[in-house]
């Protein structure tokens, strides 16, 4: 039975590989995607995210559009990374499909309650307004999941700040609330994410595949590659959000520890930072654990894979 | 042409005389009526809502539950104020209408939506959650909405602790994002409802009405004080929220200070303070404004001319 | 018998006329002058101050200086206010005397360690970080001194926020140590100073005196007007310091709150603001207060009468 | 030519090797010894670092008190590591030299003016509050030390909370000043002191050298071991301030990484958390590094051949 999942996310190039490998894979059925500003503002990721679904064929699963804003803070986007479209680098088709009426929130909250209870995952890989709002609005959704598995934050590492990972850090507020909710959480964060590189030898097997949606692929990657160079330094570019979704498909190829966790919201040099306490191992009842280690060739096969399935598709 | 209005409360023995005095008021058209947790839980204000709607024959209206816990923080309650019903003192009917069956936040969208633009006035009279989710799930009622008049903080007075009004600080990130959103806003403190005091006179002018409302006032009057007294040391209770609609009502009857008006989110003496920068005049286009005096007496009068107007109501 | 003093300061302009009524009244006797970096740099408000000295005669004290930088924070100065040397309008003569060889700290608390217990009183009207060293390094100077007479914060009223005055907001660290050593403190804040007006009939009488410390003195208010004219928009500017050294003189020119008072540390919007608890009556035992109305009258004789008493002397 | 250094310490368990390695190595020349609360009170690390003395025959260092409290917070102490003695475990002896007259704060002061620009070492293994207390009191210290190389803090690893360590959380204001004060600065924290463990083939070499400092030692460690097992589950015990002493004997037995740090002073989650931005390789005018790993053998090889060094002592 493949996992149940709703993406929300802020297409940024590495939600679009997400989306592509969620789309793709055998082992995943995407009931919804949402949309939250972040890698760029609501208007630009929600027509990116509408793009990429036009790119790889997804044709038959509800977008909506989400938060324009954090909970408590100021808007703050990455053009650095993800360039003025928020996905730079190829040509964007106009989008296939409408959106959803519904805002996300609602999006969210109507498909975990019309599933059966401990059946729906979330696999946010952006800030986590939409999440934070959809339980605050309808709390019976943390008992009704299955799982959170998000992109987002690192404990021995930072990207935004020496200490902070950029989806929590403009919304710290709602990844607390998400973090604490007590259903069971995975951070999948840079500690893992920082390993899963965009390698010339990953480029190529892409290269390989020949498809519409395989060189679109190369293309973002391409672009991403640049923006990680100049702005942090990376050789190769670490392709987070994806990993998010993979451990969904096969948990074994991260390998994670059970740690109590929580978001900093008053620091002034850790502000966003979330705090796992490793201190001594968690009991068996913490809800959340955090993604350590990844491995990498098998993340990457899946990837590869689920470009492959889903082939050639026509603009 | 009364004003229109949704109270957003958490009764409480001040909210019921607020809601009394949006329902008998001739100048007053009550939309809705919504509930957020606060001086009780979020059942029990919303039952105790109910109970006062039978008592003074409110059944027109929708009511609707809100919001069970603060945005960002733990529940926090004041049983010392209310006692553990939220509105001890009277013996309260069992409610004859129903609820609506939205969420509070929907409700509250929702009439914002259905009504000419800048027609609805918000009257918040408990924690600011509800409004702040109201927002940040459509931002678009900023727009739409007349203006809010709401019952909280304080500039130069606290109540929970030695800078911060109970309202406010239960749930400061949600006062921040009302108070911020750039509507047109009206702050009605501790400044003015510690001038709105139920005195013996006030009591005696109640009683004299004679109604079965009027004895239900009086009996929830005489706890307050007793509570008043025990916890703060007052000769005689003050009684909020009544005040903010009274503002709405007549403004002349409060006067008011335009000026830049924020809450302190991270302060360890001054957590959920309402600032106001006072230091020199707030220009034309400052949307906020804060209360400071109070005609209490004409104050009165409009509560005891609505308790006159509700007349006696067949339980 | 006058009141030993210990004189801490930024001249300033304000801290100079502090430094006039200290050395001309006759009830005061001034043990010593310390410097602390605040309105300028230490540099300039130490040159400032042996210059003052100059100009009114005092030549038997001992002047020490002292810190040049907060106890945590970055270095502010105020020459919006006090001009690039800190005591911008007279020309300032070469100081006669030299400096004490011992750091500011270290005169204090020799200073109090030499005499009688209890005969000392600290008056700061600067940042309190000399104060808040000394007593780190000696906490026994707590026990010792007779009190401390302080001019800074304000209960109701901020100078260099919407909620905090400069010579704490400054130095919120060493603030928070002085009010919450437990020694006998009045804080004498903008609540009160802002009534200490130099209006034009102060001026005329200062410059009816003719003296030359008189004229010295009229030259600094005249800059004092135009910069608080400019900055804040003051009609007349309030003169600060000597209030404190006032209150040392005649407590009954001052009404004064007991309450507990403390300084905020953390808010982002309310830094180094003081709080004053004033919902309920402060117990006797209480060891702070708070000075809340000024008899400005009589304030303005006590400066008149001691630019008198120092006469004319002789640069 | 032996390193001259000043221990500032709060005897403790690991301050005592400490003590001891840097009286019995033959690279490091002791000029003073401070104490400052933080394992215990000041009176019972002051007496215990005197007794300590006696034990390893150590009498021609001038012994210096200094702070009570750290610079803004409350007194924590850590009995459940230390015991309530700050040193339980072996028979204290009495001490058998006088305190020096002088404040830690003092004596520090005046042994870095005293000794030639570039020659001295701070070696604190407590709380930075004298050495915060000292920088603030006379600034040209920073310029005139050779260096300060510390234990405290961690950049992965917390003992005190999830985040922060004992030594650097009990004073983080004091902390921030040492730490940004702009000397070349080495923080020896929990990364590397973690690696410092006294297993068993450490205590039974040892035990193997026969003398009274090193059964002392002995009984120390046995006492520590519990401690640790119980209150942190290690099954060794790490001994950290020798680690700090053992850089300055031989650097090469640390790894170090150039970083810039500093302590979070606001946060809830991250209250003194030594921050290292390690995003980037810092540049080389940077002047803090930050220790991250240990050569343990050759780290005992050093104690060890100091207590032997050390001999017998008659007590």
């Amino acid at each position: 039975m493949p996992e149940k999942i709703i993406l929300d996310c802020d297409p940024g190039h590495d939600d679009a590989v997400a989306l592509m490998l969620a789309h793709g894979s055998p082992d995943i059925e995407l009931l919804a995607v949402t949309t939250v500003m972040g890698n760029q503002t609501i208007e630009k990721v929600t027509r990116n995210a509408l793009a990429v679904a036009r790119v790889i064929g997804l044709d038959s699963v509800p977008f909506a559009r989400g938060s324009e804003r954090p909970l408590v803070r100021e808007v703050e986007t990455a053009p650095d990374i993800h360039g003025e479209s928020g996905l730079d680098g190829p040509v964007l088709p106009e989008p296939a499909i409408e959106l959803d009426g519904r805002h996300a929130v609602d999006l969210i909250i109507d498909t975990v309650m019309a599933h059966e209870p401990g059946t729906v995952t979330l696999v946010p890989t952006g800030a986590l307004t939409n999440i934070a709002l959809a339980v605050r609005r309808e709390p019976r959704i943390v008992e009704r999941v299955k799982q959170v598995v998000l992109m987002g934050g690192g404990v021995h590492i930072g990207n935004w700040s020496a200490t902070s990972e950029f989806n929590i850090v403009i919304d710290p507020e709602a990844a607390h609330i998400v973090f604490t909710a007590g259903w069971p959480l995975t951070m999948v964060g840079l500690d893992v994410t920082h390993q899963a590189l965009a390698t010339d030898e990953v480029a190529a097997r892409i290269a390989a595949i020949g498809t519409g949606p395989a060189r679109f692929t190369g293309e973002l990657l391409e672009f991403f590659a640049h923006s990680y160079q100049d702005a942090q330094g990376f050789d190769h570019p670490p392709v987070h959000d994806p990993c998010a979704v993979a451990y969904v498909i096969d948990p074994s190829i991260v390998r994670t520890v059970r740690a109590p966790l929580d978001v900093e919201l008053t620091g002034t040099l850790t502000l966003g930072m979330t705090v796992a306490d490793l201190r001594a191992p968690a009991p068996e009842s913490c809800p959340t654990q955090v993604a350590m280690d990844l491995d990498a060739d098998r993340f990457w096969d899946l990837v590869i894979d689920a470009l492959e399935r889903i082939g050639a598709v026509e603009l």
